[in-house]
């Protein structure tokens, strides 16, 4: 057995850690709930209790562990500062040198949690074996991350990899929740699928399989129509797919990574949406049959664990 | 004197070349002709030639030089590889290990001249101070790179930074030369911008200080007309800015850089340009007011030899 390392994924609800081998090998997951009373002050403290906790109970010692990552939801600085975690209540924060105090000086780096899914993708998922990807997690929201030589690229003011909010349709006339108008999180995830589903159905009379669930129609009910051939769902995700297919192209015409791994609540859906996204993204990238290809993200809810035990490893 | 090193910017007319001092000082450029025949066979003996000539005349030896770099017009891929530059006439070629050859193994590394020409903006030019920046080079067309912790992206298929083929107009008819519809290019290099305007001018009577070309209209005639407050000039100009601010954001929202280099004959409308970009940009960046700021490029036609003397240099 080797030197082992942790990773943390903090969410709003609670908070995934695992116990790996340095090599990759997870030995053990376990959750503890989130507590998110008088502004988060004890996440931290929460978390270094259960880690020092687990550790003895499979014996073993703090110089054991090589380290700890950290995945938090929202911007993280290339220094590490947190300035505001939203879901979490968290505000001016270093949250890596707090669970590194916590843990005797143990070393801890933090990430934002949708860039460090995507370095769990790249390590033990389906990016593995790559060590240039991009992740565009399609859930909820839409989020992303870069990696080019097997490292996040965080950007300058912790806005690297946000996706979900790059401008790709200029008609949109609604909001995004950014306060923009016309992201790529607008169309393309669940959310947005299913109000681009509700679009169509209002404006037309055509029958179909959506139809059945009404105002209630979810992104699965749209990707399971058309997979069924139904033609206002496979209108719905031509139009999906274009924007994913541009934003893919754009992507690629700007860092060119060997791979996109698409992962999410959406990508569920499989190899179909695979190809209706890639017939797209080969529409905007005539330049060269060359480029990165497009596949399933594998790790599920585990990416964010996997990715932040691999911060430690450089 | 310290170490020096060498820059050398081919291009499909002349080779410019300069020698630096390793810190960065510009101690003497030339150029001589590209000869093109025989499928370019000739480049790199003359570059040696010339190089070897003019070290004599400075009384360097050759190893006073640390090495050299080298831009050249075309995809160069992570080891080097060179697999076509129209151009120039050269196919399935390796240059940095030619050059390398004819100067006695000197070290040689080669790269994209756009990407390239950024390296040197963020060494000596516009970017000069920081370590992330993206340049864009609004000339014939429209050309770009992307420089992360003071290295090029260059992409796994060599298509890092290839800004100008980023899809962003979805309502454009016509081709661009890269065989896509509604690439940055085709609106925002000085063809693109000459063109708007001489569909704008058809498509109304509106009297306008563009008219006096006409047909002939250029982007410096749209830009001197749209700072003299012409309205169709600076309709035309809101086009081309709304287009270059939504692919800033997205270059922002993917790698985030400290700033964003603007250069290219274009780029000589100065203030006023940066300011229709910023504008534009602003308005799809709601996200974060933190954020890479947009200046000029300093260098000219001298950014391709810096940058190739930096490429040595890490």
């Amino acid at each position: 057995m080797g030197k082992k390392c942790i990773g943390v994924d903090v969410g709003g609800t609670t908070v995934k850690l695992g116990l790996f081998e340095v090599t990759g090998e997870l030995l053990k997951k376990w959750e503890i709930p989130t507590n998110k009373e008088e502004q988060g002050k004890y996440i931290i403290s929460d978390i270094a209790e259960s880690v020092r906790q687990v550790l003895e109970e499979e014996n073993i010692p703090l110089t054991e562990v090589e380290g700890a990552g950290m995945g938090v939801p929202g911007p993280v600085m290339p220094d590490g500062y947190v300035e505001v975690c939203v879901n979490l209540g968290w505000k001016d924060k270093y949250p890596a040198r707090e669970l590194s105090d916590a843990l005797k000086g143990l070393p801890v780096r933090c990430g934002n949690d949708a860039n460090v899914a995507a370095l769990g993708e790249m390590w033990q998922g389906g990016g593995k074996g790559y060590t240039d990807i991009v992740m565009v997690t399609l859930g909820t929201g839409v989020g992303g991350g870069v990696i080019i030589d097997e490292k996040i690229i965080t950007g300058k003011h912790g806005l690297g990899g946000e996706i979900g909010h790059i401008h790709v349709r200029d008609e949109e006339t609604e909001h995004c929740n950014c306060g923009g108008v016309g992201c790529l999180e607008q169309v393309a995830s669940a959310t947005g699928i299913a109000r681009e589903a509700r679009r169509k159905m209002a404006a037309c009379d055509t029958p179909s399989l959506m139809r059945k669930a009404g105002d209630q129609v979810t992104a699965k009910d749209v990707l399971d129509a058309a997979k069924e051939g139904d033609a206002l769902a496979l209108e719905v995700m031509e139009v999906v797919g274009h924007y994913l297919g541009v934003a893919l192209a754009t992507l690629a015409l700007t860092v060119d990574p060997q791979m996109f791994v698409i992962g999410g609540g959406v990508s569920k859906a499989g190899q179909y949406l695979v190809e209706v996204i890639n017939r797209h993204y080969a529409k905007y990238m005539p330049i060269s049959e060359n480029r990165g290809t497009i596949g399933l993200a594998k790790l599920g809810n585990d990416a964010g664990i996997y990715g932040a035990a691999r911060l430690m490893l450089d």
